[in-house]
């Protein structure tokens, strides 16, 4: 990456490979990453929690485009965390803070929030759903990445017993085209299921 | 739609229905709009074609989103075109400019572009992307969203030739999964293959 | 079809326009169809169920390759039984009974079984497993076939606590490619889930 | 495996791990072996070849099927012809000829077939459907497997150009769901599109 500015677009976007990952397997994915944040629909000025954030590569993406709001990355792998406080220095990210620690506990004294990101949640996803919707503003927006059958199929219980508005789910089942010598081979990702809704 | 404002968020991702269609088959879905919107990485003040822009969703979206740029969508049929026009007023978007007519020959008064998005090319590809490769400024970024073999294998060939770099192809294959009775129903949508590169 | 003796191969595959389908909607789709059989396994001789058999596409395909054996198709909707007798006419087979009524009551009276295919339980799946386990033989096969995200999630929790061997899961997604013009279209078609156990 | 017999049903379906692989990498996964031989329809006394057959699993299972058939099974790569050869005693085939060679030198002596399968062609694709064609017996099938752009491209459109009958192009997109501690992964598989097609 010869230049971090580059990435200052006002879409969602940053290919992979310019994330710091170090030893962390399993990054999302761009695409996964960009309809994630498509779907949660930003404002300038979000409060966005990252539960369960990884290297923090959509907490970073959101941070650079709610440039005026705040994100909290929540993240309990030491290791994932220490490689989130790379990619801020990296991308000169300065409204993007850390949590070290599980959800639901790590949420008690954050602000309310306007976006919440659910990447993983431990298994515990239902308290982390409970704990999530008591601090959503209204017209606050949650998603859920499920690469499980199991979060899947919790995500869509609990959206619907939460009585969240305009929830809707999708699977996003992406193939990268790799070059290989003259040929460009089909390579199949891992499917992610999106569950969002919208607090009313 | 109580409320068109409400669609005024950084991030793409105005949901299908949201868009007047009237007896036009095949929008382009909200997924496939996402990816491509965000493929393309915009600027704030990007020039823009939307070349086969349809009944013009994706145009729509760049408009609000690149605020300062100005978005050119080119589209030869005259009842899509007219749904262009409802569209550009519902939204009351002011940067967007209807094209009726066919690319090339479409192109060739238009300003120099930063991103070219081509929906559709009439069975005429390797045409259309000579010609928006020479209205291509440096820096300047292509995309292709393909929804037919020969399409797909006319981009990929042509990008080499073209010398563009950063080239990169996936397919978006979505499942949206919809709520029937007590149950939620997988159902496929017609995969797209996006085929970006950028002008060095 | 001109001369359906063309259809008895010794494979799977009989294409979906061979079958008389009528007014009924969803039929179970021809690439479905021969990963639901290769699956469950058949053998020559196999007693097998085919439950919720819609039309019968399955139970057809399974009458005529297992010929030494029989195959009982379980229907409730009186119409889709009816289609069910004009494809057991259409295609000459003569070991293949329709079993007018709704699993598990419906199961009672019949012969143990080999092979058990789940395309429906109407909303009753953990009471039909539980059913279906008792009336399977030793090393016989259970297949579900999960079109919605309850049935994938009930049938993958069933599978683990019945303690069924060899369990496995996989999505089929698949896409036709349709000729319109001079160009192939991709058509995505409903995503199914395979849940396939066996009983040691 | 304890008992090889064990897979003699008159399904395709070995499991992948029930083949020798030695070093081979990207065996073709059993959901697109099912689909192929179910595609291309074999007959009890088929003559089959399978093009570029790499470690033997495709052909080893038309041989267990067209139990009165013959398989010809050509490759040039000597480490992955070796692995045939180990598979072939594995399960104890009779009817399936390893031909170390390269299509289309490798047909000339050949005796004509009713089924040609293709699943690698070392990018001569084009001459190799040429010979395919002079070798295939009437009322004879036809099948490429294409992990490529650029062979599904050639393979849709030579199949056009050879006058082949019932040509039909699917796209196989598999998801398996693997067991990782309580939950249940979605993994996805490379995706490989079969374009069939029938000689008059």
């Amino acid at each position: 990456m010869d230049d971090i500015n580059k990435w200052k677009f006002i879409t969602p976007g940053i290919p992979d490979i310019y994330f710091t990952q170090d030893d962390n397997p399993n990054m999302t994915k761009e695409e996964v990453r960009c309809l994630t944040l498509c779907k949660v629909r930003l404002k300038i000025d979000s409060v966005i929690y990252d539960i369960g954030a990884g290297i923090g590569t959509i907490a970073i993406e959101a941070a650079l485009l709610a440039k005026e709001g705040l994100v909290f990355a929540v993240e309990k792998n030491p290791q994932a965390a220490t490689v989130i406080l790379k990619n801020i220095e990296k991308f000169g990210v300065n409204n993007l803070l850390l949590i070290r620690g599980e959800a639901p506990e790590a949420l008690v004294d954050l602000p309310l929030a306007d976006r919440i990101i659910i990447g993983g949640s431990g298994g515990r996803l239902k308290e982390v759903l409970s704990a999530a919707q008591a601090k959503l503003k209204t017209q606050g927006r949650i998603i859920v990445n499920a690469i499980t059958v199991e979060t899947l199929a919790t995500a869509v219980k609990q959206f619907a017993a939460m009585g969240l508005d305009e929830v809707s789910t999708c699977c996003l089942n992406i193939t990268r085209v790799k070059q290989a010598g003259r040929a460009e081979i089909f390579k199949g990702m891992n499917p992610v299921f999106l569950v969002v809704g919208e607090r009313t």
